[in-house]
Parts: C-alpha cells; structure tokens; sequence
C-alpha cells in the first residue's frame, strides 16, 4: 500500500533531506509540497540535485488540499510550526520537525522559547518522538513532536543509565560537537565557509540552550526526580554529524551492560564493545546512532561518546521512522541506507 | 532472481562505495571481500561504517571459491589487476575497476602506463564499461574495464560532439578540478588535511596524465581519425566531485542540441538547459551526470562545464550500471539514489 | 617617519587584512577606522581576532576628521565607493579597493556595472593599480583603483607576454579558480559552509565577469590592437587563493624566457622552473604571486599557471605595496612574512 | 644585536612554522638546518613556500657546525631528540619542541612513552618551556622542554585555579577539540583529507594521551597534592587551533578575577570579559591564547573555554618567546602578528 504525503517547509535542510529519504521508500509518495518565500518554484530551482525526481511544484500551504494527504511532515521554523498546525485539518497526522511540541508544560516552553505557546492543546497532545522510547504512544498519535539533534544525541546515551540509576544524577557534563548544518540554511556570518572551516567555537555556553529543555523534561520523568545536566554545544567545520561526550560518575561496566541491554534488538542504535567509541563519518547519512563507552583512568568514572547524523537520526530519519511506526509500515523501510563515506 | 556477487580489493574507496550501493540492490548479494594486506579482518574494522551489514570477512584472493560467483568487480590497483584477473575462472563475468583494461593496444598501454601488459589475450576482449556507448558489446562482455573518472567525465560532454563533428577537433580544451577520494586511500603529504584543506593545484600539467590515452583512444576511434585533446587535472579540496569545464569551437545552439539529443532518452546523463552550469553539490553520492552548454562571448566559441561523482557515476556507480547490464537486471536498479546533500 | 592612515570599509575581509598588513608595518598607524552600519563598534565586536590592537573605534565616515590623514584605503563597495571618494578632501592620497575606478573610460564602466559613473573626473584621474606595471604612475598619483583580485592574477600571467606578442592573441583562455574570501562577507546560501565546502561550481561563465573589463581594457592598451580573452572563474571550497590556468598558443622555451626576464627585478613575482607549477597553499597569506610554465604535448600549445592570495597579493597587499609607492616608503616594507602553511 | 639559530628536524610542520616566525624576527637569522631523510634537499623542494627565503640547505646533523650557534632548535621526533639531543655540544643553548623532556622524573616518563629515558642526566637538567610559569628558570636555562600544545592549553586555563584552591582539585574535566596540524606530518589514513574533513572523533579516551603526563606533573606539583584531572581530545576537521572546554567546580566570578589578576600582565595570554568565549578563528597564526569564563546555571558549576594555535602558541610561537627569554631579547620580538582571519 502506498500512502500520500505532504512535507511543508520544503526548501530548508531537514525538508530536503526527507525528500532524498522518501524517494528510497517503497510505499510513500510525496504528493504536495509547501513552502513560503518560495512558492510557485519548481524544487529543481530550490535544490537542483533533486531535479530528476517527479515532484509537485511548490505551493502556499494554504493552498494545498489535505484532503488525500496521509501525514504530513511540518518542517518549518519554530513559532511558525504551531500556528501552520494549529490551522491543518484536526483528523490529519503530523510529524513536526520543529521545537514547537518538544515541550509538554506551557510554562516550559515560554521559559526556553520565550513566547506564549499559540497552540496549547496541540502541546498536549504531542507525543515525543523519540522512537526507541515511545514506539508505542507514536504508533496511535496523531501528532508527533520531532526531537532536537542534539537532545536524541544526549538521550539515547544517557536515558537507560538515568532509568536505571547507573550513575550519579547529580553530576552529568554533556560536551557536544555538532556540524553545522545544524544550525539550518540561515545566513550568518559565522556559518559562512571563510568564517567557519577554519574556526570553531562554543555556544550557548553554561546552560542556556533550548535543547537542555528537553533533556530536563525528559531525564526528570524517567528519572522521578528532578534532573538538570550540564550540556555545552561546540560548532564544529563540518557539514554532518554530531559527536557527543558524556563524562558520568559509574561504573563503566555496569554503563556498558545497561547500554548493550537496552538497545539490543535496536536496528539503528548500536553499543560498540567497551572501550571503543564512535566517529561522525561512520554514520553520516545514515539513521544510525553509535554509542561507545570507556573507563577512565579515574575509578568510578566513565566517559560515553555517541555519533549520529543530525540530519539523519537526529531529524529527517527520526521523522520518517516515526511515520513508518504511524502508518503500521515496517519500521526500518526507507532507513537502511548505508553511512555515506569518504 | 539474486545473483552472487565477488568484490576483490575492497579496502579501498571504490570497493567501499561499491558496497554501499550494492546494499541498496535488490537481486544482488555480496558472497567473498578479497583483500591482500587486510584479510582475515571483518569488513567493520576497515571501514566500521559497514558495520550493521552482514558482510563476509576479508579473504585472501586465491582462498575464495569462484564457483558459485556470478560477477566479480574487481577494485584492485593498476597492474596487479591484470595478474589477479588474468587467474580467474575464464568464465566468470568480470568487471574491473583499474586501468589495466581500458586500453586495447598493448602500445598505448605501454606507454601511458610504463609495462608490458602482462594479459594482452584479456585486454584484447575487454569491453569499454562508458555504459551508455558501449551498452550493445556490455550485456555480452565477460570482462568489462571501467572508465576512468576523468575520462568518464569527459566523454559525457564531448563524445557526441566529436561524433557529430559539432565542434574544431584539433582546439579542444579539458581543465578538470577533480576532489581527493579520486587519489584513493593513498598515504601521501598532499593528502593530508592539513596540506590540501588551503591548497589546491594542478597536477600532470602538459599532457601527462593518464586519462589522456582513453580520450586519444575513444576520440580517435569515433572520429575517424586522430583527435588530441589538451587536458589539464586539479587537486580541488574536497571529497567527491568532478568538474570540468572545456573550451570548443562551435556553436553553441548547435552543441546543446547535439547533446540534448545523444542523452534525451538516457536516465543518468542530464542536459541541462542552454546557459545553465552544473555544480559538484548536486551529483554527489549519486550516479547522476549534469552537462551545461553556454555561449562565449566571443562568437563561434562555447563552454561545457560537467559535473558528476568520480566514486559514484566516474566508478562504482557505473561498474553496478554495467552489472546490471551485463546480468540482465533492470539498468537502473540500486542506482537511483538522491544525491547527497548538505 | 610615521604616516597616519585611515581604513573605510573596516569590516569587510580586506578591510580585516589590512589592518593585518599594517600592524605588521614599521611606518604606518592607522588613525581612523569608517564604517556603516557598524559605527560605534570597537574593532574587537566585528573582528575579535584583532582584539589587542590599540585601534579607533569605528566611526561613520562624515565624522573623520582627514586633516591629519595621509593616506586613505577604501574598502568600500562598488558603487558606495564612488560616492564616498568624490566626497573626500580632493588632497587626500587615496587607494581604493573597490572597482569603482579601474575602467577608465565611463561607456565601459557603465557596460560592466550597469550605471552612470558618479564621479567622471576621479574616473579619469585614477591610475590602475598593478603596482608592477604602474610603478611610476602610482608614485605621483592621488587616486589610486585597486584592480581585482582575479585581473590581477591573470595580468600577472599575460601581460608580459601580450606585449611581446609571445602569444597568439585571439585565442587566450583563462580558467580561474578562486577561493571563497573573494565573495567578500556576503551573506548568500553558496558561500555557507554546508552547501560549498563539498560542492563546486563554475560562475560568470561565457564572458560575463565583470573582471574582464579589466582584462579588455589593459590588454587591448598594450597590445595596441583589441584583445578579448575567454574567462571562467570557479568557486573553490577553500578560503583564501587563486589558481589560474591559461591555454595559449606560443612556444613554452619563449613563453618562459619573457616570463623570467619580466620579472627578474620583481621581489614579489616569482617564475618557476620550466615545467613547475605553482599551488595557492604556498602563497597563502602572502604577498607573492608564483607562476609556471609547462610545454603542452601538442606542439606550439603552452599552460601557464599562476598562484596567489586573493587578499594579499591580490586586493589588500596591493593595496599597501601601492601605499609603499606613494608614500616613498621601501616598497617591500610589511609585506615579506612569509606564506602561511599549513 | 644578532643571533645565530639553528633547526632540527625542519621538514616538519613545527619546524616550517619556526622558519616562518623567524623570517619575521629583527634578531635572528637561521644558520643550518638539519634534517635526516631531506638533508641535501634545499627548503624550497621541501617547503615551497618558503622559496622566497635565503636559507641553507638541509643538513645532515652531524654534518652541522654547532660553534658559531647561539641557540638551537630542535623539531625532532620524540626518542630521537633525547639521542641526537645528548651528543650536542654541552655548552649550546637548547630549546626541544619534542615529549623528550617535559616530564623530569625517569619513572613518569617510562611509564608514558613507555622507553627509559636515554638522557636522564638532561632530563633532570631541562625546564619546563611554559613560558609564563617558568620564565625566571628559563632565563638561565641551557636546555628548555617546549611542552605539549594541548598540555599548554590545559594549563593556562587551569594552573591559576589550583594554585589559588579557587575549583575543586578532584573533579576537573577538560574536553579538548584539537586541529589536525597537531598530528604532525603523518601518513595515516584518518588524517587524509577524504576521512577527516567530513568526520570527527574523540581519540586516547579514558586518560590514555601523554599529555595527561604534563597536566600530572604539573598540577600535582603546583597544588602540593596529587591532582588527576579527566581529559578527553577529539580530533577536527581544521587544520590549526585548540579548543578546550573544562568543567569545575568552583564559583564563576571568582574563577575569572583569578585568571584576570593571573595574567593581568601577559601579553599573550588575555581572559575575556565574564560571559564571553573564545573561537579558534581568532587566535590562528598567532602567539595569543583567550580564556573565557561562563557561569552554568547549576550553581557553583563553571565552564572554561580556551583557544590557541597548536603550532604557533602551542609549539613553536612558545620556542620563540622561551628563545627571546634566554637571549635577553624583548619577549614580544617577533610574535605580535595579527590573527590569520580569515
């Protein structure tokens, strides 16, 4: 059975990197794509390397008719996400790729976003879309709030060792090393070649970014208590991949055990053997995550570093396992595409 | 139907890409990795980002068992391909990677390439793999030489040109900026980061490289008489890519719709409209080929520019297209890949 | 003796590499520093890498008392430039780096900028700025035009040979490859890190860069004939230089003497050995342009390449080696730190 | 007044970067240059963009006439430093860029370079090259270990905070991105251009890398207790720069008014305003480090950020100004360059 998609948003990052998903699966077909600034253009004029597919000519969003649409893909700007969804029709499933659902408390939200949320109800609604950890709530949502990059990076190495109790909440550090197409198509200076290829930095130093938001919400409920990390991202020259350092008080076996276990019958999770850690070039492209763990020379403390492709797993394939899990088609279809290298 | 496929030399980059398109094939599976130096390992500790496929460890070449192999791609270097394949199984379909069959004058290979040739027999069978000139003698080949990147490259822009006459064959010029996966796995200074990241340059300046006797060659042959062109190689810093850009006589109007023409019904080669330029951005990872035709100012001059994937569509990309050819499976199979992009 | 110097245009890249350039300079102090929209900043908020120099503050430009000022470099944008120069103090020494003034007759600047020049009399006045050449003009001159980074590279290549007529001069072609920082500071999607640091493109194709009036215009003057080159510059993911590669008509032995001999007085012109090409990695950051010579395989067909950094050499260290001469300062001085590599 | 230098091991990346640093400096000039595998090759085949320079051939070492030497450089491998090290002159000025001399106690050194130490008697004599601690020593020193460039990094951030007691000396993490110059030279795969500019790693995870040696002795030494930090380097797609990031425990404010008042004096060293943090683009080329404090939202929590150029700060910038130190020249002589941005 093929099902009938729409992707708003279409002319950013994450919307093409769907769309080169959803040309390589079997039962979805893209039948409208939406956008602002560039409605009317065909996509071979926003993004020339997709000029051999058949696709829709890109309309105003209120112009597309959701009528024969399956799921949708919201793949817009946060703030601008929540007042295009709070208008599509209510009986329409949607993957929003978006911060504007991450975050469950409206007080949360205006706290890390700093604007009243437009859409209350719909944030109530939203299930997390974290696949690995809410497959089951996913499978029956009708809406379905993509995760940040680097909060599924965060996650998927430290949520079994918090459920767990496999190391000491009270003293977490998260060092993370994120590619810069994470920062989306924006024209800055410091993301323009000259500035950055050969210049790095961090950013939103000390505690102030959004994602830390997510990883509160979510470690405090697994956790039942409250759980606040410390989490620095870096901007690193290079197009993809994030690369995550966690320095934890543990015991590296017991965190290796803990890590195995849970991801064991995981398709695009994989624990390395102790003592091994990933790099960003061995899964770009692809919806992998690797995750490896490392005693350190210190007893009782452990250092994790995982890799994932942002574009990848940590968005645009997050979204269409979601929707795989959403329309009941088998999970991995579409994702199995082998990490992209050299 | 699946066939049992053999890949001999595949530590290196085109063996590497050769996977991963395999992985994405319906009908073929891979059954024997040959390796010299790395045999014995598992295929994820030479390249981990493989390391979810269920792949055969690394052999020596002489250990494999050709008889249940139905096509072998062989990405070994220069001259020890031609010893390696002149001991296999003399019915086994072949596709070869090197250089060593390109040529089918023992002369020019002797001199382009310093050797006697040392399976002139083979070489004299070998078919040209440019599958979309030489798809008629390929779906009969038992052994096919794959092109070089350059050559490739070139031929797409000039071929149906040289054929038609559309062009001054004695003024025809070649600048190519080729990236570094093109130079393969080789340990050499001016590969390093750190040496071509802020540097690049031209190499094999004045005629010398050894592309140049597969464009004599193929010319030559399509001509009817002798055609030399002026090339010029650069080492550009970045991964995968060609660009070149070639400077003809002829009109241009003319030369656009001669190209046009050759490729309308081909699904790989695309013409781009009259004034319209290719970019490296929107080939790469795919087996795509984009040509662009513009007016020079002066009158009576036109430039070229092509761009496609030296991995993808210069190599193992067309090595799989020629598999397809050669085993009678749909051309296109495992090759429709969206380019990669960021 | 100390001269006082004003830079306006300071947050621009050659705004930056000036500055670079004259804290390493024994007789200039920059006095004044004019800017737009950033007046009001100290220099460390636009470019913190210059944060312990003791610089001005930057200023809007009608604020700058000049009384004081012996020389003034503007880094203005074309058009703005105009403007801003036919304001100045009409006793003021200026080098400006925009194009504003390097065509000198106002049909042509009006042909490859596309508006009416405003300022006609300064028009006729300037003296082109390639120091080698205009030695003796720009040491008495008040108003000096900066050329362009790629006319500067490929005049370096042709000019000597153009006036010996050493070359066939109705078949010249020059394929440039350029490094980003020749965009400028521009805030455009091509020039972001994710989108050009794996990608490549031929631009201006077909004779429309705006660099060849420069060409058009010294060429013809000291062929004394009209001379018309075919241009293509490409952008390069890299940040700083330019590689050149001319296809000419002549004898290599002949082509290489006239090179030699040209610039066998120059301190900043380097011909290479017969054969040797030059690499832009071994002229980053410095003032030299290296060129080589290499005999074609077809006879009577010769490749020329030429190197250097398109801020240096090629705008900004121009720019103070121009300085240099007007001011009767040793026209090396500040300009001999050598190539950074790696 | 002018002294006479000469450089072991000049073929390196260290050893090009003190040529560059010397070329600009009033005081010395380079009288031999040795090297093994190169001796007999002039600089220019080696380094071609050192071409311009009037420098001496490559020189065997022992071929070298150390008697009209003022101070030596020596850029060579580690072990083999401490061999040819021990057969110079005894009276000759040293200042060694290798491992072979930072750590002063036999045991500690075997234990992290794993060989006993072939000169221990000068391994007791040498001093710690880290110019802003151990200036006085260094004054008066015949042998000076340059330290290592992440070492140096680790360091300036650090050694404040412990001699004060301002951070907790148990729970000190530092995460630590490092530019591929600062491998070296090296043939390895993971530096070559096509796996690393699209990949990044964490590598010597757990407290395995040799630096780990320095930050013990030193620490340890300065807090009169045993302090065991955690340290973590990743290697990034740039070719120069460090950036470390370190976790401590330790109140924010006053963390940055002991580094203020630490290096209120230094020319090189500078602590940004409370808040800010440093970038790498604004440090390449140079001799200065930045610092940047910034308060986590977990009270008591602080993060500190460092920045400097491996090669130049974190090598062969430090040998210089230890050289100007022990020759009683000006200890800024030389090395105010500007930044190289960009």
């Amino acid at each position: 059975m093929t099902y009938s998609i729409a992707i708003l948003g279409a002319s950013g990052y994450t919307g093409a990197e769907l769309i080169r998903l959803i040309a390589g699966h079997a039962q979805l077909k893209i039948e409208a794509l939406g956008a602002f600034s560039k409605a009317g253009q065909p996509i071979k004029q926003v993004f020339p390397h997709l000029r051999h597919l058949d696709l829709p000519v890109l309309m105003q969003i209120d112009e597309i008719d959701f009528a024969n649409i399956d799921l949708c893909f919201c793949a817009l700007p946060h703030k601008t996400s929540q007042e295009v969804i709070s208008k599509l029709p209510n009986d329409l499933k949607i993957i929003d790729l978006s911060a504007d659902f991450r975050l469950s408390d409206p007080d949360d939200y205006k706290k890390w976003y700093g604007n009243d949320h437009a859409a209350k109800d719909l944030q109530k609604e939203a299930v997390y879309g974290l696949t690995e950890f809410y497959r089951d709530q996913i499978a029956t949502a009708r809406l379905v709030a993509g995760t940040g990059c680097n909060a599924a990076t965060g996650q998927f190495m430290l949520r079994p060792l918090i459920q767990s109790a496999a190391i000491d909440l009270d003293d977490i550090i998260l060092d993370l090393k994120c590619a810069v197409s994470g920062a989306g198509r924006s024209l800055k200076e410091n993301l323009l070649h000259a500035e950055l290829s050969e210049g790095y930095h961090a950013y939103a130093v000390g505690g102030t970014h959004r994602h830390l938001g997510e990883f509160d919400q979510e470690f405090s409920k697994i956790a039942g208590r409250s759980v606040h990390v410390q989490f620095t991202p870096h901007l690193i020259p290079a197009n993809r991949g994030i690369l995550a350092t966690a320095y934890v008080k543990g015991d590296p076996t017991k965190i290796h055990d803990v890590l195995v276990s849970a991801y064991a019958s995981e398709p695009f999770v994989e624990v390395l053997p102790l003592g091994d850690t990933p790099q960003t070039r061995d899964t770009r492209g692809s919806n992998f995550c690797h995750i490896g763990v490392v005693a350190d020379r210190l007893p009782g403390r452990t250092i994790i570093v995982g890799a994932l492709d942002n574009l990848t797993k940590g968005s645009s394939g997050q979204a269409l396992q979601n929707a795989n899990v959403m329309l009941g088609i088998e999970e991995t279809e579409g994702l199995m595409m082998v990490p992209f290298f050299p």
